[in-house]
């Protein structure tokens, strides 16, 4: 754990999200050297450099780099096109519950929730929302979203075949189909597959190199290069437009480089935290389900609510985040060692209820 | 002249925008040893810091930072609101050239020219239009939007007493007044005054960081508390929230503790280009007029077009922007040094067409 | 029943909406007769005079003719401003079913439904949503919306003490009330009071012409001069001026001046229908529920979908309308009289499924 | 001239627009017996009689009934999507000036104005304004759009040979072309041809049943089938359903089936009105332009302002508008009969200033 992590000092857990990784050494080293140029002008090498990989890793023609994944987001919503239609999305959708700003008063778009299972989308309630939607004589159907890993449903990895049949569903009405792909590395790691099988089923796909890859800032959206031309377009209008962006953009490359793989240690972190909370009272936590690096931890059977549990917890020293009344979510990440998952047990022990 | 500069090898001269800027070397040792944090999440600690120094600087309660001035332009924008009103600025404003897609698709304001004289509006036109929106039956006006230093306008200076006087106008109107300082240092430092004295004149003024004061990345949205609540939220609509950005943050301070200062060196090469110019061709350049760091050339006394002026400049290796048929804008800057500025009037005079 | 009704031959009785009324002759013959002008110029004196008609009957200073509900809620939504915020209300109400494009698209504003009963918010989670959305960073709400007399809930009636409530939770919070009044007349009616008395809490109502009071066009946005200012200007923006409109406003004032009271024998057709139906079968219906002329029927208890009660109902000549998988909604109006309830009992009667 | 138009007493000659024609005994007639319906639910039978008459009549096959010509343009922006991309139109346009929040606000589209002669866009500067929003990093063009008769431009009518160029240029870029045909028949009378002539270089268009056809409210919007329906599911969201829509939807039959041919006498009095004030002073009008039933009365070289132009010829019961500081518009119809132009004659002869 780097000491130079202003909220992890040496006693401090950090579990409430991938997000507070901080660049490594390598990555600043490669943020000093870069090539740099003036990415709203002639384009900046690096920033080419790291766009070129990104559609590379996905399999698409084009990417762009964005500062953040909701602005990624953001630019399919509006690249794709579709004002007024609807996106349909599981109603745990990350975009419906933390970018619903973005979607409604940004992208004009109507959600439809879809209801859903461990964050894959029913098939069959959807196809019927797509039809309805043609027959109610509202505006054409806009975009299909999928979110893998989810965060919502505990980093569960969408099932290429699920994918690839919602795929499939829209191309044969005309819909385009996004992945919200913010952790996909997590989930081609969780799949031993590749980033590439899963944007297949994609027209569009956003994924961060910050969160557990570690880089400090950014995001790639990728598609095919008139797509990408349209985003780049609005990434303009929307202020997503930088400068000497290549300073970041190094630390971008370092991530889609040299911290894919490691990853999974990342999962067998969560894994090891799993099973010593499921140790703990079976009602806490579902190895099973644990995919990825995040966990959902149900507090629901004890008195306390969650927040009180995460109170009890962070005088511990261990943070993490209480979502709604009676669910922890624990993210595991570069900083989460060993010793780390071992304290977290311990703490969760002793702040448990007594049977 | 930095050897990293793609563009700038040694025998470039880059004329074309004060953009093209590196960092400095303790731009990039600041980047390396920032503390920094989840800037989305508890926040960044050198992003405080910066938004400190900005709110300080200018005199204001309040700061945002912001990947691009353009972002904090469409923030101060929607975070004014008053969607589907006027904005009133001059026809020649950055706001209605290079981001009416930002006023017009993000914000949804109704763009509204004024005349005006060197980047200032007439005051009268001005008041008359805002008296005509509301007899006219349209929705109340927005914004009065002012840019200085004014880039269309060669880097014109807006007078003290007349951005007093429109703020003033606003005010009896009930009209907020935004400012486009994204070259504010420029023109404090040629009023031989502060950022302060001008922001004084502005319910909402923004700057950048990036451009004459040389970080890679950002810019600053400055204004009371209220407003910055606003344009907070709405930057994670538009996905302008960002992670470890205390690493971008942290050359952003520096830019703003050191180089403000040296802006004046940047002035004093664009009057020693003003004046060469003016000796080769008075028809080419008025010192008279250069305040700061752009030169406006006018090549509508020559047979040849500004493109074709730009394209045999290029091949001395001078790097000059055509803007519009007959115009060349060139902007000084911490890469344009003495011997830089010889170079440069060196070519003109043997790309100029001989009387 | 008239018979010039396309849908409604002597045999049909279409208990589907109130819309389905059609004008009645005093109304056609004062659009034959009504002073008209350009309504889009100097204004038409017959519209004004609706208008005028409008701000009384509701206590407000100023009101505005549109052509449908929708627009005055629309018009509502822009005029009262805030876009980005959030609008609150229950998760039933029109505004989110059936004008969620409105909402989103056009207004821009986020939906934020809150628990409710009988149509009526649940106080104590408005208030906490209100001042969650302040300290979780999102931009400032928007508007609170109650509907009185409530489609979704079977037209209750909000209480005015619930209503008196919510509007001071607004006020406290500076956020604006607006009341989707579409049967603002059937409201005031049931409670035995006036429009008035409901619109005092509401800083912006609309209420209808068309369904129960049978004007073939129209509804009236009410409000304060400066609101109703703003929503005349976006009504421009929005297509919604009209040119001789005094032909259809004719009809509305007819309408205002006559058809009010008589709402009473809709209420008391609902009564007859619930008793009847209660009578048939306590499951499908809750007389003491029913407020004024709209029955939502649960068919849950039988074997048949509410379509195909709706389906049966129909080869008996009695219109009504499945609502979801277990509800047919029945609304009564001036072309249900004593005969078409005794008519529509009759084929309840025979297309109930036998005990 | 009907002694119950309120602006219209016997002696005022009202030549500020055609929107202040009343509607004829037979509209009044036709909107007595019209079978009605609800137009939100199942249909008004009306409203599709007229709107299948609109699409014969432009040669497309689908229509759509809207209250405003604003609305059906409007609607035709937000039917061919392209939020963000650019319209194509002359500086003069009247979607320009008269409709600009709605290009901006609601449909979210940039204008591009293009240089322009008597209404016409040059067609070399559209051709390289397309292919420089490609180059530029701009999204997508988003709609080229024509006007005739040209409101801006005295009433002018397109040359089809023009309009059939511009309709190819849009085909062969992709871009879809809409027409501004507020006054479709008053140019297709002029041309001696069709309306289905004009419509044929349209991807839609837009014309009025109100204006000259006397028609008290309404415009169609007509179109290919998927466009329309596109159109139809946006009504919904701006508000523009109405119920028994057939009531005024009944003079828009009559305005179609039987007004048409009689705006020749319009032309005539423009002609005759053109010719006199000519004869006063060539300076004032020029015949030669005068192409339907709009003047624009040029009065720059006189020493009164045209707002004074137009308060005395006012007080000799004359009503122009003036437009701008030295133009009048007179606009003739239905009501200006040969008494009304010899009595316009007259007054302008009385108020002119004497050589």
């Amino acid at each position: 754990m780097s000491s130079a992590h202003p909220q992890c000092a040496a006693e401090i857990v950090d579990l409430r999200s991938d997000t507070v990784t901080l660049p490594t050494d390598a990555m600043f080293e490669a943020m000093r050297s870069a090539p740099l140029g003036d990415d709203s002008r002639d384009g900046d090498p690096t920033v080419r450099a790291l766009e070129q990989k990104a559609a590379d890793l996905a399999g698409k023609t084009a990417a762009l780099f964005v500062p953040s994944g909701t602005m990624g987001n953001l630019l399919a919503m509006l690249a794709h096109g579709g004002r007024g239609g609807e996106v349909f999305s599981d109603a745990g959708a990350h975009l419906f519950n933390s970018e619903i700003g973005s979607v409604v008063t940004v992208a004009g778009l109507v959600p439809r929730p879809i209801p859903s299972h461990r964050g894959a989308m029913q098939e069959e309630p959807l196809a019927q929302a797509i039809s309805a939607t043609a027959s109610a004589g509202r505006p054409r159907p806009a975009l299909i979203w999928m979110e893998t890993t989810h965060n919502g449903a505990g980093g569960a990895v969408l099932p290429l075949a699920h994918m690839a049949r919602v795929h499939a569903l829209g191309r044969s009405n005309g819909i385009a189909v996004h992945v919200d792909g913010a952790r996909l590395f997590n989930a081609a790691v969780a799949l031993g597959g590749s980033a590439q099988q899963i944007a297949a089923h994609a027209d569009s796909l956003m994924f961060c190199v910050s969160k557990g890859l570690s880089a400090p800032i950014g995001s790639l959206l990728v598609g095919d290069a008139a797509l990408i031309a349209q985003a780049r377009a609005f990434r303009r209008f929307i202020g997503g437009n930088m400068r000497q962006a290549g300073v970041i953009a190094a630390a971008g490359l370092v991530a889609l480089n040299s911290m894919i793989a490691r990853l999974r240690d990342d999962h067998e972190a969560a894994q090891r935290l799993a099973r010593g909370l499921a140790w703990l009272d079976p009602a806490l936590a579902e190895p099973g389900h644990v995919q990825t690096n995040i966990l959902r931890i149900d507090t629901s059977g004890s008195a306390q609510s969650a927040a009180e549990w995460a109170s009890r917890l962070k005088a511990h020293d261990i943070l993490v985040q209480a979502s709604g009344a009676s669910q922890l979510r624990l993210v595991t990440h570069r900083h989460i060692d060993r010793a780390a998952v071992e304290r977290t047990l311990a703490a969760f022990a002793a702040v448990a209820p007594k049977a």
